[in-house]
């Protein structure tokens, strides 16, 4: 084997697949990255049983060849070398070093075998969707913050993708909130599908995205992204997905609307005195203010009062700050509703302004 | 009392006078600021009972008081206030809270009387030293990187100053490495002084330090440093610091000029295959070149070869990389000269430029 290619596109193409390669591999071999280097350029694959990464870099190959390289070590030397030109060389001997050189100094780096590298997995069928990348990126930025983290519940892990002929829609709950956001085309879709996908692949999809469109291919457990010259293979997540719809009330006893930048600055103003158990707030909203405060009966307490405008009864209502304050955080809109009926019942939070996202809170109980 | 002061001054100072708090205090009392309000400002104080920074803002004061609150949570309440007017009152009983409001909320943080709190101790005597805020600045960057960060040997943990007519001279050692750095007035110094002061009082000397001189006071075991309207006060270390001049070569076999930048880049580039013991780099010295190179048997190699003026016979000598590279980060100029006898013999890196700078690295032993 040997190549030349340009430092700078390694370097990328290293970031992009070293994602998928695990910090403490179960077997060793899964540390490496493969390299494949054919016809005209070098194919480089990162893969941890579960999720899998593949992109292309053009070189100039002058013999074709194929090696597993340990990603530390090969990510270490190519992220400190200049732009420049470098060659990458390996006799094909098992005991014998991969040699990488350039201008910038030479390297030798032990490398495995290809042979011992596990395969990728590839998506039977035919099953291809054409996906617009602003409705990926508005999807996953509403949605991927409120994923469930415990790997006991795992189709919570990731985020539910429902498409039906004129939207797509995003869901994602981690048993104490829920994120929806649809987003619609003027163009109908061609077809319809349903699949949960975790989170971690879909991190890397919010990470590679550009303004093209992304071809997305599935079967019955696998889903693969094609994002230019990447692909992302990930298993998808067996089970069925909660029925969220049901979670929203449609009748609410009290609405109100303020400014979505007061309330987050009110909210992180009062945060000093939580505690780390529950992070309790309290709302305290009436006619025309929410007062919202934080008490700690050895330190101290603080408040905050925001005007706003409200329609019902006043009520004395409790949440999770940090739940709170990330869903604000995740809605695009000067203002934003609050709808909701007694305390002990789901608060519903959506943006004033074209973009169709929901979020629901559930209350903390306020022990007095 | 009752003040009413700017939020963002405020939260400057507290800024200030908190590195001074311990973050775990002995006493419950150490983790407090001590705020006394008179005349037409506000006096800050932290202490850790070896460090105490003291500084004032201006307030409209309504009603003179003095009170100690938890560093942590006013700096909570202060650090995330707009910059606007804020009002801090306490009616001095002792049960009461301390009230801290204005447009942007209103806050109740429990305090401790001042009487608890303890006296930061003065200089005693009148010995002051005016010094130029350049000298400071470029002596602190060029040794305190070096100091020791172990407390069984105390003195090694501050930086030694010994002022004499015409020089202000730094030196700061680990047993490593040693660096000194001189510096030159046109007007001679009315005093001389030589004392050893803690590289932690001298860091916060580094990060308030403007372009106005420093006022240096100091007796037997104390010294102060007044920077504007900050005081930082210190314990200085006691006993003899390393007579340290003895430790560098008057006469060399070996002599090299470098670029300091490919020295350094060569340096980061090959440090891949160094191992966390020693950190062990080889320079291989010969006529026109040095070749610097890392080893791992079992993972492969680096080398990077950079080219030198070199008087003196070849040579291959080792070093911990990490010391090597923070000496010559700390070194402004675009070449330096290495200076040397044997592979086991301290190596002399200076600057080529007029800055006065030695730094003194100890070899590490090349096993094969």
């Amino acid at each position: 084997m040997k190549i030349v290619c340009s430092s700078s596109e390694l370097k990328k193409a290293l970031d992009t697949v070293s994602k998928a390669v695990p910090s403490r591999p179960t077997h060793p071999i899964l540390g490496n990255i493969l390299l494949v280097a054919k016809e005209d350029e070098i194919e480089l694959t990162g893969f941890d049983l579960i999720m899998g990464i593949k992109t292309t870099l053009k070189a100039e190959v002058e013999e074709e060849g194929t090696i597993t390289l340990p990603c530390k070590f090969f990510g270490d030397i190519v992220a400190k070398l200049p732009d420049t030109e470098i060659s990458i060389e390996w006799d094909g001997e098992e005991e014998s070093f991969v040699e990488i050189y350039g201008k910038a100094g030479k390297f030798k780096l032990r490398g495995v075998e290809s042979s011992e590298y596990p395969e990728l997995p590839t998506v039977i069928g035919n099953k291809v969707i054409t996906l617009p990348s602003k409705s990926i990126k508005e999807g996953l930025y509403g949605t991927l913050f409120s994923v469930s983290n415990d790997d006991t519940k795992p189709i919570l892990t990731g985020v539910h993708l429902v498409q039906t002929v004129d939207k797509l829609e995003f869901a994602s709950t981690d048993g104490h909130r829920l994120s929806i956001v649809k987003t619609f085309q003027e163009e109908p879709f061609e077809s319809e599908f349903t699949c949960t996908i975790p989170a971690r692949a879909l991190r890397e999809v919010e990470r590679l995205i550009t303004d093209e469109q992304i071809s997305l291919l599935f079967d019955e457990s696998l889903i693969s992204f094609k994002i230019e010259n990447t692909t992302i293979v990930s298993r998808s997540l067996d089970g069925a997905y909660p029925n969220y719809h049901q979670l929203i009330p449609t009748v609410f006893s009290r609405s109100l609307v303020a400014d979505r930048k007061e309330l987050i600055e009110a909210l992180e103003r009062v945060a000093v005195f939580t505690d780390q158990k529950n992070n309790l707030v309290r709302f305290k909203i009436s006619d025309n203010q929410v007062c919202i405060r934080t008490d700690s009966k050895e330190l101290g307490n603080a408040s905050v009062t925001i005007p706003i405008e409200f329609i019902g009864e006043s009520i004395e209502i409790g949440f999770n700050y940090k739940y709170f304050i990330e869903g604000l955080k995740h809605l695009f809109s000067k203002e934003v509703r609050l709808q909701l009926n007694e305390a002990t019942q789901p608060t519903i939070v959506t943006p004033l302004n074209g973009f169709d996202a929901t979020y629901l809170v559930m209350p903390v109980q306020i022990r007095d």
